[in-house]
C-alpha cells in the first residue's frame, strides 16, 4: 500500500537465491553449510512507533526478529506468519545444528501463543529444503490470499454502507492489503461510499492508531469510537455490518481475534447485524478446536499505561490508571459459529461450519 | 469514605441557617435581599486531579459551580445533582432576579443534559422558599439512600462472588457510599470475600481511575481489566455478578448509564449472569420513555487524547490516536429492561417493570 507516495509491505527479507542460498543444499551433515551464507535481514515498519514516526527496523538475525514478533513491532495474523516464517529461514542461515533449530523454533513459537499463522509459517519452512524460498513464498501468498480477500468481500458491501472493525486487519497485519479492511479497500476503489466504524481497540489501540492511520493514508472516511460505543451505533442503525480479523479459527468454527472481538459478536447479533470474518486459510487451525485454543496473557502495563505524544510530538508513556492497582490483558477472546454470518477467505465466503469444505 | 484517614464527602456546601439565609425569606419583590447574603461556596474533591492529586476545589459563584459540572470536577449521577441544587442555591444568594435565575437554571441545567439528578435538584431548589436548605436536604437525600442502596445490594451478594462494575459509581459519584459501589462497600465491611472487575471505561477512564481508586482505599480486592475484555470473564465464568450505576432511569424501565452499559447487559445476557443496576429514586424520571432520553455527545479529544503521569509524576495529555482521523464520543448509551434483572435502590431492589410501585 502507499504511504507518503511510495509503495511499501509490512514485511519482507532482502534475500534472493543468489544473496542466500548460493544453491547449497540443506542437509543435517552440513555442518558447516551456514558459514558460506549470506545472512538475510528481514525488514519491518515499526509499529510500535504508528501513527507518530513512520521507520522500518531491520532485524539481522532469528533471535532480533522474534524479539521484533514479541515486543510486537510487527503484530498482525498475516505479519506474524511472514515474520516467523523469515525468522526460522534466518535460523536455518545461522546454523545446520538441529538443536540450535530446534531451541530457535521454540524461541519463535513462543513469541505470540494464539497466532495460528505463526505455528502454520514455521512448520512449513521446517518441512521445506529451501527455508528462505519457502519462507518468502509465505509472505508471496498471504498478500495474494489479501488481495483474493478483498474481492470476495467487497461483493458483501452495498453502496453507502457502515461498516465497524475491531482491532487492526489491515494491510499492517498482513504484508499487504488486509483481511478485515481488504474488502473495505477494495470497496472504496470500486467507486462505492462507505464508511467505517474503527474500534479504538484498548488496550493497546491498534484502531485509534494503526487502523485509523491506514484508511486516513487511503482517503477512506471514518471515526475513531471508543470501544464501548459500538452496541450505541448499533442500537442507533447506523451499522450496516461487521468485519473482523481473526488469530486463529479453529476446526468447529470458533475464532479467537483481538480481545473485544466477542462483545461486538454478541452485540451484533442481538441486533441483527451481519458479522464477518475475514482471514486466509493459513489462519485456520484444523487440530484444535475453540475451547483448546491458548489465550495470551500479555503484561498489565499495556492496561495501566498509554503511549502518544506529547504538544511538542515528543513520545511518551503516561500512567492512566490508579497507581497501585492491578489490571488483567488477556489479549484474545474466541467467538463461537453461532455468531458469524461468514468467514471470508482467499477462497470464498463459507460459514463457519463449512470450513472443511475449503481443504 | 475515609481518604488518608480523613473522612470526605465529594461534595457539600458551607453555608448553614447562621451563614446563609439569617431567616430571611425569599420572595420575588425581595429584590435587594441578596446583598445582605453572604455567598456560600461550594467544595468539591476535583475528580480531573484523582487518582494522580488529591484537591478540593472551592467555587464562589453557581457559575464556578456550573463550570465545574461541565468540566466534570465533579461528575456522577448523585454528585452532579448535589451540584446542581448547591449552584441553584447560590445562583438564589447571588440575586432575586427573576432573569437572572432563569439564565443561572439554563446554564446550570445545560451543563450535562442525560443528568436525570441534575433537573431533579435544579426543580427541587427552585420550588422550595429555603434554596440553600433545600439543596443542603438533597444532598443529605442522596447519601442517606446510598447507604440503603448499599445494604439491600448488599442482600443480593453471595460469600465469594466475582463482581463487574462500568465506570464509577462508587462514593465519589454521589455525595457518599456510592450507588452500584455501596453494596460492595457493604458486602466487604460484613466480612464477605468478594473481587471486583472494574472495567477501565474509556474514553474518560473512570473505571481505571476512580472505582479503582475507591476500591483500594477501602482495600477491596480488584483488577482494572479493558473495556473490551469483560465478555471474555463472563466466558470464562469468572463474574458472577454485573452492578452498574444510572444516570436516568425512564418510566418504561429504561437506563442511561455511561457509554458501554450496553454492551455489558447483551454479554451478561447471553452468559446468564445477572445485571443490576444501582440507583437512588432521584435517578427515576418519570416523565419520560427510554427511546427519548437525550445523549450527550462529548469532545472527541476525550477519546483521541489521554491524560496520566510520566514517569516523574507530572501529568501529561498525549495524543493516543493517529493524527487527522476524528473520533466520535457518545457519552452514554440506554439498556432496555429485558437485560436488567433488578433496580436497586434505597426502597429496594424492583424489576424495571415495577418501577411505578415506588413512588
Amino acid at each position: 500500500m502507499l504511504v507518503n507516495g511510495k509503495h511499501y509491505k509490512t514485511i519482507w527479507m532482502n534475500n534472493s537465491k543468489n544473496a542466500f542460498g548460493r544453491g547449497i543444499s540443506i542437509s543435517p551433515d552440513a555442518d558447516t553449510a551456514a558459514e558460506v551464507h549470506e545472512n538475510s535481514s528481514v525488514f519491518m515498519i515499526d509499529q510500535n512507533r504508528l501513527p507518530f514516526s513512520f521507520e522500518i527496523t531491520e532485524c539481522k538475525t532469528h533471535a532480533d526478529t522474534a524479539r521484533a514478533i514479541k515486543d510486537m513491532t510487527v503484530r498482525g495474523a498475516g505479519a506474524i506468519g511472514a515474520a516467523a516464517g523469515f525468522a526460522m529461514a534466518q535460523a536455518f542461515q545461522e546454523s545446520r545444528d538441529k538443536e540450535y533449530i530446534d531451541n530457535a523454533r521454540k524461541t519463535i513459537e513462543g513469541t505470540r501463543p494464539t497466532a495460528q499463522n505463526l505455528f502454520y509459517a514455521v512448520e512449513r519452512v521446517c518441512n521445506s529444503s529451501d527455508p528462505a524460498e519457502e519462507a518468502q513464498s509465505i509472505a508471496k501468498e498471504d498478500e495474494e490470499a489479501c488481495k483474493k480477500i478483498g474481492e470476495f468481500g467487497n461483493a458483501l458491501i452495498k453502496n453507502g454502507m457502515h461498516i465497524l472493525t475491531h482491532c487492526n486487519a489491515g494491510w499492517l497485519a498482513f504484508v499487504d492489503y488486509g483481511s478485515a479492511l481488504s474488502p473495505v479497500y477494495a470497496a472504496h476503489r470500486s467507486g462505492k461510499s462507505i464508511f467505517v466504524f474503527a474500534d479504538e481497540t484498548r488496550p493497546r489501540g491498534q484502531g485509534a492508531r494503526l487502523t485509523a492511520w491506514e484508511l486516513r493514508n487511503e482517503n477512506v472516511p471514518h471515526a475513531i469510537i471508543p470501544d464501548n460505543a459500538a452496541a450505541y451505533y448499533m442500537g442507533k442503525g447506523e451499522i450496516d455490518m461487521v468485519i473482523v480479523g481473526a488469530d486463529r479459527i479453529s476446526v468447529d468454527g470458533c475464532v479467537a481475534n483481538k480481545i473485544g472481538t466477542l462483545e461486538k459478536a454478541i452485540c451484533a447479533k442481538y441486533f441483527g447485524i451481519p458479522f464477518y470474518v475475514a482471514a486466509p486459510l493459513a489462519t485456520i487451525d484444523m487440530k484444535i478446536i475453540g475451547s483448546d485454543i491458548p489465550i495470551e496473557e500479555r503484561s498489565e502495563n499495556e492496561v495501566l499505561f498509554q503511549s502518544g505524544t506529547d504538544e511538542n510530538g515528543i513520545v511518551r508513556n503516561i500512567r492512566v490508571a490508579s497507581p497501585g492497582s492491578r489490571a488483567k490483558n488477556p489479549a484474545f477472546d474466541v467467538t463461537p459459529p453461532e455468531f458469524i454470518a461468514g468467514i471470508i477467505t482467499e477462497k470464498g465466503v463459507v460459514k463457519p461450519s463449512e470450513l472443511r469444505r475449503l481443504f
